[in-house]
């Protein structure tokens, strides 16, 4: 799809956490042990500046650009599977919470600009596992060198691109300025499966 | 927006409960009282009837349809805004209930249909108030004489149009056979500020 | 612990559905095929008619009572672990649902209580598997006689009973009148892992 | 109800985050403006740092010290009505964001000491508006003077009192092991109704 994004300029907002999201969590869990109970105070902290405060400071921004512009733009939220209900998956750590904590500014801040009026838009996209940062987050990121045979078993696992969730973002940004998509989950059709599969 | 369904036949269910949701619910609060404290065990039947098992037969025969048919089809609940939370509003009855069993039963059918390796994809598509419905069910299934200047302002709210739901259910269609949107909740702007500033 | 139950005569209503819950759930799931894709529209029915529509009425009818003997009762609602997430367990049915609709209900009715200036508390109880409707469903309600190995293994499971649910009441009851408990689940220490190990 | 705390030194951990917590909020938005749209980063900061960072480190160095000493304990997090659902309040800022973490959290402790077969229970308490805080963060923390009229109005507000909440840790401490008491929501049986009509 050929999109010319010059009519939003100044109007939308896209705000993510951290560029790898449950992808780098998952692919954490098998060369690193992180956790609650064991975990690292320091890791937690980076995480919720980056993926919480990050988020509320450029949204915050976002939104005093539009209003001084007098621009009824729109605030679209990448959130992510972790922050609808807690993957029974182990050593997700804190990034559950830290996506929690973004539902919940995302409705927040729909309340807030509702309660004075304002016409911006507030969106939540959530995505499941996103193939580039998955992959990406398990051979780059991490402390320990994995062994190769996970790295052919990760480029074989299914994922979802990010063309895919761009797709989402504009229908999203598509309609017309009385509606508002207030959340839209996307995920795999099938991926959780091959997850368990390959022992997560 | 012009659209073939064509390449859509017998590959997608497009599941509701009863044809007037939230509006009818809220257009009858207006013009009868009912309410769980004093209400009538027969229009609760009804309504679960109607929304809920209703919705579970044509869900069944949709799947059956499409696993003898080897289709990897699509089955799509319109839910509503009551089937995510409880809207503080007079008179909602059992239709919170009626649509929390929904979501209930779309998640229950996408594990079923995961356990089984089945292709069929299983999407929610939750919409805010829709204006025919809401008029409609204000004038036409009230069991007293609205008066005018109720229909007046009802006229005159904004609301969801039936064209704003069907480019979500568009938009989920259009998905490629790896992406499952599970959850697309359509609201108004900023209706909700309306509706309560005319005394609901 | 010996309670008299003499101070809470006509104060208190208790509503449950089915009296075997998620425990009769799990035990049909062993001994006959149950599911939303090839179900039987009949069972479904008599479900909704006694897990929703059962304890609409009950709820109804114990709240005219308090009403007109000017009693600032309590109501209780028994719900299920399945009235707050969906368990991944094979042939759920509309099991889910039908809870789903009860945790609706219950918030539904404090709303509407609340909005009529009542003093009658409303809380949802909601527990895990319970021990003697578990193994009673298992053995008394099923179609086709269940393997001796099978009774067993069941009556060795750990699981709640009927006085820790109890334990749970009479905590919510004896809050004070400006104490209002919303919501209490109450689960076994580590069930989970032990009925995934049986196979579901 | 007099208490011997001796049973359970070394055993239980009650783990909070800041002291004043929704009254803090509430009573903040009467004396400053603080929100999403224009509020301070270094606030925002403090509160999280405060009440979910500090959160999981009390609750990490609590389960190390359990296991260590073989004691099948018990962790127990103060959370709060904004980490259920979103109030909506003016000012609420980061609060329910802060409180939503701290839900994930609590449930990804469990699934994570379930993951591992300890004997460990974690549960959450979840009140309202508790009095004292609620009080002392109106006149204490306020940055400007707040007028008389508003102290008395404040004073005679009902409200939850801190033993209403030891109650309900009491009672969640005394279950038998096998039970494991997951929520237990604790709130004033009509508090909101007060509060929204003082202009909230």
């Amino acid at each position: 799809m050929v999109v010319s994004l010059e009519r939003w300029v100044g109007k939308v907002a896209i705000v993510t956490g951290a560029s790898a999201g449950i992808g780098a969590t998952i692919s954490r869990s098998w060369t690193e042990a992180t956790n609650l109970t064991d975990g690292d105070s320091q890791l937690w902290k980076e995480i919720f500046d980056t993926d919480v405060l990050g988020l509320c400071i450029a949204t915050r921004e976002a939104v005093k650009d539009m209003r001084e512009n007098k621009v009824a733009g729109h605030i679209i939220h990448i959130n992510s599977v972790g922050g609808h209900y807690i993957p029974n998956l182990p050593n997700t750590n804190v990034y559950p919470a830290s996506k929690h904590a973004v539902t919940a500014l995302t409705e927040t801040l729909r309340q807030e600009l509702n309660s004075i009026g304002s016409k911006i838009k507030v969106t939540s996209v959530s995505p499941g596992v996103v193939t580039t940062e998955f992959v990406d987050a398990c051979f780059t990121r991490s402390r320990t060198s994995p062994p190769p045979e996970l790295k052919e078993m990760v480029q074989e696992l299914p994922s979802l691109q990010a063309s895919d969730i761009a797709d989402g973002v504009l229908y999203v940004l598509a309609t017309p300025p009385h509606v508002q998509v207030r959340l839209c989950n996307i995920r795999l059709s099938s991926i959780l499966n091959k997850i368990y599969l390959v022992g997560l």
